[in-house]
């Protein structure tokens, strides 16, 4: 295993240390393991936390800001947060209008989520509602998961959701908001190669030369089907017919993600948007918004994902008001 | 030689495609093979143009936009573009004031803008300044370079001169400041696995196992020693103290940037700047920015690089200058 790190049971704690050094706008709580901005946002909006196993960067830790996260929660890798970090960054980020929960659907995350926004509400009469994202069209259920996964809408549900409690719309609105997301989303994944977790020390899966995983997790779950390797076109149409097959994208514009899964480089990435563009303007989808680079990673997992969101005025609008994350920036 | 492509002679041509479809405010010119503003900057401002062998994304084409390039000529992977192409850049690009060559020095590259710079003034009259960056501390010639190579200052000076060719200074001006920010700043780098060019099919060197190269070129040209792998605060170690060692950094703020070589993965790019931070701390260094992620890459190669760069007020000023494009995007 070669990479960059001290210990693999120091991954976590380590790359805590350096995202507290390189971002001065954050604060890392480093016993609760949540990252959370320095300035709260002003009181009576509502606040939004995220998290899950760590190994996805810049998800979830690198959304936290202005206009997107008040904090995200960091597991081990790929291993969920407890409910115990999750409670403390709900009453951390509470400006006395409630806490939006993102949770992506994985059987662990769910779980620990639900019993955090029980016993903050409990404890500390904070009020919780929960969003569990869902839209990886691969599988209907998966060795981590009851029903779909929640994969990369989860990116573009925290930036939009995020700008809409920026704006001081109530906890009940930001629900809604964020289950119509959720709902208008859809994405499919690949994998070239495997990922290495750090504590195991080798790939978690064996993929031949000859081979790639389509409709893979993003902790190198099983997919689909494994095929044979084929060119960025062919690959390009796995990924975005079973998306457009689920759901109707041609009403109205679209916001595009081409998300790469760690160890593709950007030169591929725009090389499959390329393909993905061409296959999505013969479909009658009319692109309105475009995220190419790695926002929802599996560790060093050569491969990527489309996720394609239907959006309208108000997402739009939504989507294009500033951001300040590490992982997001612009507009302010 | 697993990727996201449709054939090693395309990559080219089918990454500068899915660049076009991605961005709307870009425009690409894919005779000539050059990105450039669909906006051009007022008349009377300096132009900036870049460009070298692709494989580097997102340097240059991810860093034209306002407050950065006016257009970046690509090459080939790991090939310099022709004079050709960069006479064209410097035609589309001039607003009449004159316009700066920002050539990383590898040979060929520094050859080529040369001849582009002389064609564009006797055929064109246009006036022509360049910037020869040669940061790279790791070796003084190498197998692409007489002298230093040019690396991450790259990155870190089209940022800065960018801003100030947005504020209207002059090319005389412009030119001083390129050419202090580029003696002002020091990189070094490493890789713990080769890349892989698609034209070649193969890792372009062998790297054992249980070995990492310090002091690796961007193209996996070999660096200073081949040593065995090591834990990252050593890494950091071996790349910060030659850093240190050649230029004295105590003075005043530093911009730091880790920039990772493409195929390592942001968990393990924080966990790194964590360690140089510590090390930076240690030696005096104030770092008054960072930069942490993928900025100058080589393919897929896993590794890393170590950044530093004296800054002033001038350059902070700069630095923290609106600037929209693809790779670096704040402030607008």
């Amino acid at each position: 295993m070669k990479k960059l790190i001290n210990a693999p049971e120091a991954v976590l704690a380590d790359a805590l240390a350096g995202v507290a050094a390189a971002h001065s706008d954050l604060r890392v709580d480093f016993a609760n393991r949540i990252i959370y901005r320095a300035t709260p946002k002003a009181d009576g909006k509502v606040a939004l936390i995220s998290g899950g196993g760590s190994g996805h960067e810049p998800l979830h830790g690198g959304f936290v800001g202005t206009g997107m996260l008040d904090a995200a929660c960091a597991g081990e890798v790929f291993t969920s947060p407890t409910p115990d970090q999750m409670q403390e960054a709900t009453k951390v980020v509470d400006r006395g209008a409630g806490v939006l929960h993102i949770v992506k659907n994985y059987t662990g995350d769910v779980m620990n989520f639900e019993m955090a926004g029980e016993l903050a509400a409990a404890e500390s009469g904070v009020e919780v509602a929960t969003i569990v994202t869902n839209d990886d069209v691969a599988v209907q259920d998966s060795t981590w998961t009851a029903g779909r996964r929640g994969v990369g809408v989860t990116v573009l549900l925290e930036k939009i959701v995020g700008a809409a409690a920026e704006e001081g719309r109530d906890l009940k609105a930001v629900l809604a908001l964020a289950e119509k997301v959720n709902g208008s989303g859809r994405s499919m994944g690949m994998a070239l190669t495997s990922c290495t977790v750090p504590a195991a020390g080798k790939p978690t899966f064996d993929l031949p030369d000859d081979m790639m995983e389509i409709g893979v997790g993003i902790h190198g779950e099983p997919g689909r089907h494994r095929v044979p390797l084929a060119g960025a076109h062919e690959i390009a149409a796995q990924l975005v017919e079973p998306i457009l097959a689920d759901l109707d994208f041609t009403s109205g514009p679209s916001i595009v993600m081409l998300n790469g899964m760690g160890g593709s480089p950007l030169i591929e990435l725009y090389l499959m948007y390329g393909e993905v563009a061409k296959l999505l303007e013969k479909a009658g989808v009319k692109v309105a918004r475009t995220l190419v680079g790695n926002y929802i990673t599996s560790l060093d997992m050569a491969g990527c994902s489309v996720t394609v969101l239907k959006a309208d005025d108000e997402i739009l609008k939504l989507w294009d008001a500033p951001v300040v994350t590490g992982g997001l920036r612009w507009g302010a």
